[in-house]
């Protein structure tokens, strides 16, 4: 373009240079990308990603699906439908919140692209550059990129082994309101948190609302791991509190399958109109066929015993994983989740898991370093480990492998006691946002 | 909320009255929203849907593709996959976008959920509030719908049986350029163009893209109907005159199956690389499932000839609904679509589509009123006609049907000459976005 203004190196690597919107220097590639695409290789662990054991769920029970689908409801399926979805799919969701103790109705729950594209249109819909997101530290890495790529100020609250804690979250509104900030709303995840592992408590849950009502926050509980609890189930939804002040987000892709792509919203009424509009322009429909697929499974197979079995898959996998962990690396401290995908590990003080992470790869093991999970630059003494892909067996395998990177490190860190820091400091801020596989 | 500090009668429809962002004004449901569900009733011929015949498509070409999709690749398409689609479905697109001339890299293709996708996360990319879309008066409204969800001033462009007028392109530069406005690219459907059924002319362009160039102005090439031509091909895509210059939107919807929601667009390198990265944003990556059922269709299936197909039928049903245009409503004029789904019809001066429609459905029979595809508040005195989901019995029902509507307006108009336009003025700019299907 010979009329480009931009100057410098920049226009021979991109001719639209500094035609971007401001939001898009919100779009970064993680640096660990790289590394990411290494560690899929087949003769590494991975413990990074947040893949679903897929294998686990019967595909003849997809199949009967498909096919009754088809025969039954073939051009529906493959034309385009409602942007909020299809109605008895979204009488179907009903049943499944009701389980977290949810009552609502149907007309208020929008169909969704995955609950990700959820988080987008909620996101879309409430931030204006600068609009402050209260999150948990750490939080989900593909929600604090949502959050950056429309320019909100993610502010993070601590946590504890019983989820958000009450008095951090005042003290965040107090202190963003002394900056003069606005803030739109409380991005939380209660059960069995990405990545921290932990659960919201019970007594906790009203007095968070009670907090967020008080200040005229909204809550944006994202729950698509509740109900793969493996010792007892999760404490009743947020939403299930308060139905104007809370926007709930639920997922078929940890419970069912992520390839299908459907999730949902459940919004208080006017912003579940707004979020209906918000849907149609950025997608016009979610899909007619995959919506049709899940319910069809919903309809006649026992879903909740295909759950069921999902748990004891994952149980098994957290269990191999703590035992490892305390076999081989009793030094380091750890979350014990009750259920979903993750297990949070702090490392010892001098020890950086984002300058360790070559050197796992390098020992074929990868895990995901908690400088992706906090949009402050935190995380470096974190890691997140995530048992709900590989085997039991590449399981001990990979914390066998993550033992002698660590132990190796720390050896060398004894060996130069007093010389500094070993690991090299890597830029801030730019663990951003993992291929999505790997979320 | 006791602390939402908004006042009056909003406070009672909407808590959150007052918490969205800027940008959510931009978000408008359509006033005709509530016709067009009295229009979805059988008795009513819709004539204003851009729903493809999908019962024109043999449903055991998509069983087939299903079945093999399971048996060999059940776990992949069970999964998450890579946020820019599946590589071998990239490869046949590149094939598909070949019959247009176009040459160009699977680097380079991002899969979307939709092209409607693709048109959000281009909009996303590069719109600041105020920053100027070019666009065809008229133009998609679903288009319309995404600039204005990202508080971009859409300039719109005349348009002539060829297309795009290059003048007129130039003229809006022009203007625009006095305002001080900044343009950030043409949006432009180049082929059987929705709502106007017109093609831009061979000859047309290079022009056009010249224009852009000088400017410094992104092309953004929508053709979701490019391969459905009657009578010829259509010209080469922009695209294959300038990889540097031109996003390139293309769409499974129209040659097979909305239900899928498959579209992609192929991108100058260095913006393909950021689309992916606002695309892992919004969706985590597109349906694994829904890419590979496509990608073995079109491994499997004579592809080819099912969209020959495709044009037999609705070559005889645009043919229809220009003879009962011609003999029901001679006094009208209308654009001839070599391909497509659209006739855009004008009226004679007095008349008003917007306000003739509540008659309309009245005698079952519908349409989409040409303020929908203006930014502006233009049209009023156009309307489009679809011609690619009724039976051609039911187009020529419906043209009956719309010629007694329009004769019985053009009567009473006679009949009260001088007495001032007949029909009620309605609100400026609130038709905005029918409902998706009806797009």
């Amino acid at each position: 373009m010979s009329e480009n203004t931009e100057a410098g190196q920049a226009i021979k690597l991109d001719p639209w240079f500094g035609h971007y919107a401001d939001r898009a220097s919100g779009l970064s590639a993680s640096e660990v990308r790289a590394l990411f695409a290494v560690a899929s290789r087949p003769e590494v662990v991975s413990l990074a990603g947040g893949m679903p054991f897929v294998r686990a769920l019967p595909e003849d029970l997809i199949n009967g699906a498909l096919s009754r689908v088809m025969s039954e409801q073939g051009p529906t399926a493959l034309q385009y439908g409602s942007g909020q979805g299809v109605p008895a799919l979204r009488e179907q969701i009903l049943e499944i919140m009701a389980l977290e103790g949810i009552s609502a109705s149907v007309d208020d729950i929008v169909v969704t692209t995955g609950s990700q594209q959820a988080l987008d249109l909620v996101t879309k819909l409430f931030i204006n550059p600068g609009d402050v997101v209260l999150a948990e530290a750490p939080s989900y890495v593909g929600a604090i990129g949502v959050f950056r790529s429309y320019q909100a100020h993610i502010e993070h609250v601590d946590m504890d082994n019983d989820g958000l804690i009450p008095d951090a979250l005042r003290a965040a509104i107090t202190r963003m309101g002394a900056e003069g900030r606005t803030i739109k709303f409380l991005y939380t995840i209660p059960n069995f948190h990405n990545p921290a592992g932990v659960t919201l408590s019970a007594e906790r849950r009203p007095e968070i609302l009670q907090i967020c009502q008080d200040a005229g926050i909204l809550v944006l509980e994202d729950n698509p791991y509740g109900l793969l609890s493996f010792d007892e189930d999760v404490p009743p939804a947020i939403r299930s509190l308060d139905e104007d002040g809370v926007i709930y987000l639920g997922s078929f892709s940890k419970t069912l399958a992520p390839g299908f792509r459907v999730g949902w919203a459940l919004a208080p009424h006017a912003i579940k109109e707004k979020l209906v509009l918000a849907a149609e322009s950025a997608i016009l429909c979610p899909s007619s066929f995959s919506q049709l697929v899940i319910s069809e499974y919903l309809a006649s197979a026992d879903w909740m015993g295909q759950i069921i079995s999902f748990r004891d898959v994952y149980r098994e996998r957290r269990d191999t994983m703590l035992t490892s962990l305390a076999e081989h690396l009793p030094e380091l401290s750890w979350t014990v989740p009750n259920g979903g995908f993750y297990v949070w590990v702090t490392l010892p003080d001098a020890l950086d898991s984002k300058a360790m992470l070559p050197r796992a790869v390098t020992e074929l093991v990868a895990y995901t370093p908690g400088t992706a999970f906090y949009a402050d630059g935190g995380g470096r003494q974190n890691l997140r480990l995530s048992f709900c892909y590989p085997t039991p067996e590449n399981i001990r395998i990979g914390i066998r492998r993550l033992a002698t990177v660590i132990n190796g490190e720390l050896d060398l860190l004894s060996t130069f006691a007093g010389t500094g820091s070993l690991t090299a400091s890597a830029g801030e801020d730019n663990v951003i946002s993992p291929p999505p596989d790997m979320s």
